[in-house]
């Protein structure tokens, strides 16, 4: 490790005293970590927030093997340090990156492959809210969906922080996007980014208005992260030949599912999640990012939405704001 | 239409006379179908039998639109008239045939399309055992499921036609092959036809046998005509990218399934049917097995397993054999 800047050996960061609501989330004094081989050190500007996150904190979601134990998946900021063989960026370097863990914190490691330089235009704030939601979208929807100029994609949770990300990426390559919503404020702020219709699940029917909007035909690539009832329902709004990916399961990963539709549609349910996959495969997402995502919002066609701003040592308010799910786009922690 | 040859108005054909048994199946006269335009008028020398000609007994499959409500997928005989623009055969030549149906007689109609040369060496029994398992086998496991040299291929009902089929292309493009059998008699014959692994899911639980066979990893592809509870133990059995494609649902199409493992191992649910695509697609799907199949059988590396002939009069004689569930390989009509 080459240290360039004298560094504190300590700092704050959030830990999760024990499972439960958002108060176990308790800011205090951690070791500033190291970055290891081909890792750089990053002094905080700001860092993402995400449901993992609350999966995290219920207890729900362990951090994987070698990871922090310290919540936080995604954070923009400066390199301070670089690990042994480090040399995509430099000290002094404003970057985002895609983290296995540690974001809410003063200092943060990440691989140099998951980070991606802060694009111009876009504050610590947004850059933070980047890349869990660029790196999910692009190989989600693009790569595993393979959702096409003129298909239609079926969006569950329009509002999130992937719904923003997810709109605005799919208007760009051409595509139709049907949004599902929780209420009808979440579901104009869906249309004025760009999707094409959005369905308030609390009051329609979203394989109805799916199949009206599609002429019968169904949706070509569906996003889904509720599960539980909603796979079924998947597959009555899936087209002939449709993606269904799975990314979480809001509502449950066990149902009963008849399949008949999946082989007369010759449909394709797959699913895949970040945090776990190997430091090679998410480099080969980056860069896809890198070529593919990062020139939008160059040409201002895609910007991340951020819903409310926190301090991190009121992470538990983030909490908070994002278990009440009214927010509209990212909630960000920022980072002193 | 062209007539080049002097046809009768009416032939022998089997007749559901109504849902039921093996004993609904009667031979009666029937007019000779025309071919319409593209079509070829093949005088069946051989027809092939297979599981959705049962469920069409049973009443639980009816003939697509447009199809004969002969039974009868495939077929192998003589062309003895074209219908208008068929350019791809003349009158005389030998071939075998996908058909939407009207096998079971002594004349078919079929599209040119999805009609191929009887290779060299094979009877017209062998050739009417070729269309439906191999157009099910490489639209499924090759194309869909994209099994590759080095992969595992778990392959349920290896005794088949489509199992006797499957193992044989497997193996000859590289890959390793467990096959699910019912009985021990099964297990010898299709490791005799090359499979690595054969179970017996009667004595032996198939998720425990994969994991042992592949150090752990589980099968790549898996081939699914049972449904029900195979879809949990699949989604089990599965290694990590795997792709399990469903072509029947033998035990049902309706079970409670935990979907976690799906995304965690980023598997692929899938499936399709043939008779219901339209004929360009079955078109493409022939020209890969002219092109990656049809070499195998002119180097004997391939050739598709008869397990037993029945005249045409006794559609009702085979029905029972396959309603037996003991034979190994394709049952076959004979017609004169």
């Amino acid at each position: 490790m080459s240290v360039a800047v004298a560094l504190p050996e300590t700092m704050t960061a959030i830990t999760i005293a024990a499972p439960g609501g958002p108060e176990v989330l308790l800011p205090g004094p951690r070791p500033v970590p190291a970055p290891a081989p081909g890792e750089l050190l990053v002094k905080v500007e700001a860092a993402g927030v995400n449901r993992p996150d609350v999966m995290q904190r219920k207890g729900l979601y362990p951090p994987p093997p070698g990871a922090s134990d310290i919540p936080g998946l995604e954070i923009a900021g400066t390199v301070v340090a670089l690990g042994e063989g480090a040399s995509r960026f430099k000290v002094g370097d404003r970057i985002c990156a895609l983290v296995t863990g540690g974001g809410y914190a003063q200092y943060c490691t990440t691989h140099e492959a998951t980070a991606l330089p802060i694009p111009d235009g876009l504050s610590a704030v947004e850059a933070a809210a980047l890349p869990e939601t660029v790196f999910t979208v692009w190989s989600n929807i693009f790569e595993r969906g393979a959702l096409k100029a003129g298909e239609t994609l079926l969006l569950h949770g329009g509002a999130s922080g992937i719904g923003t990300t997810a709109i605005q990426l799919a208007k760009a390559f051409g595509a139709r996007v049907i949004v599902t919503v929780g209420s009808d404020e979440k579901a104009a702020a869906c249309l004025k980014l760009g999707a094409d219709a959005a369905v308030n699940y609390k009051t329609q029917d979203f394989v109805a208005e799916v199949k009206s909007f599609t002429a019968g035909k169904g949706a070509n690539v569906i996003l889904d992260m509720i599960g539980g009832p909603y796979i079924q329902k998947n597959y009555e709004a899936a087209a002939q030949d449709g993606r269904i990916v799975q990314i979480a399961f809001q509502q449950g990963a066990k149902a009963e599912v008849d399949f008949m539709r999946l082989m007369l549609k010759r449909l394709t349910h797959t699913g895949s999640t970040l945090r776990s996959r190997p430091v090679a495969e998410k480099a080969a997402i980056s860069a896809a990012v890198v070529e593919h995502v990062l020139p939008l919002i160059a040409d201002g066609r895609f910007r991340p939405v951020v819903d409310a701003t926190f301090p991190l040592s009121d992470a538990a308010g983030a909490h908070a704001r994002m278990d009440a799910s009214a927010h509209v786009g990212k909630i960000v922690l920022t980072v002193e």
